[in-house]
């Protein structure tokens, strides 16, 4: 029987998603209470393996099991055994033929950024923060030049695993809500810190050191070394995969709500 | 020369506002990080003392120093001393009158409460939670019997130090954004766990536990045991206190657009 759950945590205290011998990580702690939960090993798969410091609303993950348990009792027997900054959101039984990763049609991240002269305090680690202002509209242009199917290896990382560089941006849509700016990133998949290189250039260009038009020739060159810097980790969140509908997996988890 | 400042923190590491000889408290931090910026011992006063879990928003302090710098180098040169989930937010020089607790007009407290079958993850210390619905018009109108001049003793901590139970509360606003639910209220001053108190009120009452007209009763006791328990304190912030006009103290800063 495959059972897929959705799960929500905060990444500050994580090494990433991924098992790690030596580290501390969501995946070795979800698995602990899985394991706990039903009282022999689970091991699970994921839709989207997140770095350290990245934040999850709705990573959504696939087990396989003879155990046999109303679908909320996952959700309440598994969050009894887990840290505070990580709860399964939600289970739900799913035909074999299911796979986290593969059966995703698209992926969405959200950034999230502080525009103030004062770094961040409160929000500090959920957040990005630039001290010089940020033109919106020319982010909006720069960002136009991306959707749709490209070559995206300008903003790739060395040790990349993907086959292909090649990859379909569907949307990016950015907001501002007081002194935060949100960026939200639809992609059928992503490749390794994609979205915190395509937030490096955004923000070049936002702030006036690069013009909009800039971001054609970034994508166009088809070299790493052509894009701004990495942008740092924090105040990026992995919003989820999406899949079917006629496989009514839940698209969103109540803290989408919380962010700005 | 008196100076104000406005400080915005995370509560959760912390053992509240106020300095502890074994304790690590936000007081502590701060006064730190000014004696090292300055190069010399400096005492603060703030405008309302937080609890342990409690956040600050727009915390204000005064101290005196004979010390000249630029405002802004106040809040920069501070903030290089400060851990990440502590930063001054603004620097004022404010007349010699001017004291950050007694000078205030009133203070803005609120609470932000996830609604939701399963706990907090990624908000976790940031929200307070509720796993059962609640109603809004319900807790509307209870909290409309609390607006006035009264004796709120029934809301009143029994280590309270303030001279007198009578206090004016100028409004409780009442908002809900998808999961999230925000309670605001305004006061000339408010008691010791008085939010706290009204919170687990309130809450019975959204619940159907008590009925709206069962606020006013609780009001009219004057006795601490007429009300629900106290609530946690995770979801709690300070917004602030406000100030005469003429003083142009900042009454918001930027993470008050942060919270829902």
């Amino acid at each position: 029987m495959r059972v897929a759950l959705g799960i929500g945590y905060r990444g500050q205290g994580y090494h990433g998603w991924q098992s790690q011998p030596d580290g501390r990580t969501v995946q070795d702690e979800l698995e602990l209470a899985l394991s706990a939960f039903v009282t022999r090993p689970i091991s699970t798969v994921c839709a989207g393996r997140t770095d350290a410091g990245v934040h999850g609303l709705n990573q959504v993950v696939h087990l396989d099991t003879d155990i046999e348990r109303p679908a909320f009792s996952w959700v309440r027997g598994t969050n009894r055994y887990l840290p505070a900054d990580i709860a399964v959101q939600w289970a739900q039984r799913v035909p074999d033929s299911f796979h986290a990763r593969n059966s995703a049609r698209g992926r969405r991240y959200r950034f999230v950024l502080l525009e103030s002269p004062v770094r961040p305090a409160l929000e500090q680690g959920l957040v990005g923060w630039v001290f010089r202002p940020l033109d919106g509209e020319a982010m909006r242009q720069a960002a136009a030049a991306l959707i749709g199917e490209h070559d995206f290896t300008s903003f790739r990382a060395a040790n990349c695993q993907s086959p292909t560089p090649v990859k379909t941006l569907r949307a990016i849509e950015i907001r501002r809500r007081g002194a935060y700016w949100s960026f939200e990133f639809d992609a059928n998949a992503f490749l390794y810190h994609m979205v915190r290189n395509i937030m490096g250039c955004l923000v070049a260009v936002g702030q006036g050191r690069q013009s909009p038009g800039w971001m054609a020739e970034v994508l166009a060159a088809r070299s790493r070394h052509a894009a701004a810097p990495t942008f740092p980790p924090d105040g990026l969140y992995f919003v989820g995969p999406y899949y079917d509908e006629a496989l009514r997996i839940p698209a969103h988890t109540p803290a989408a709500d919380w962010l700005p």
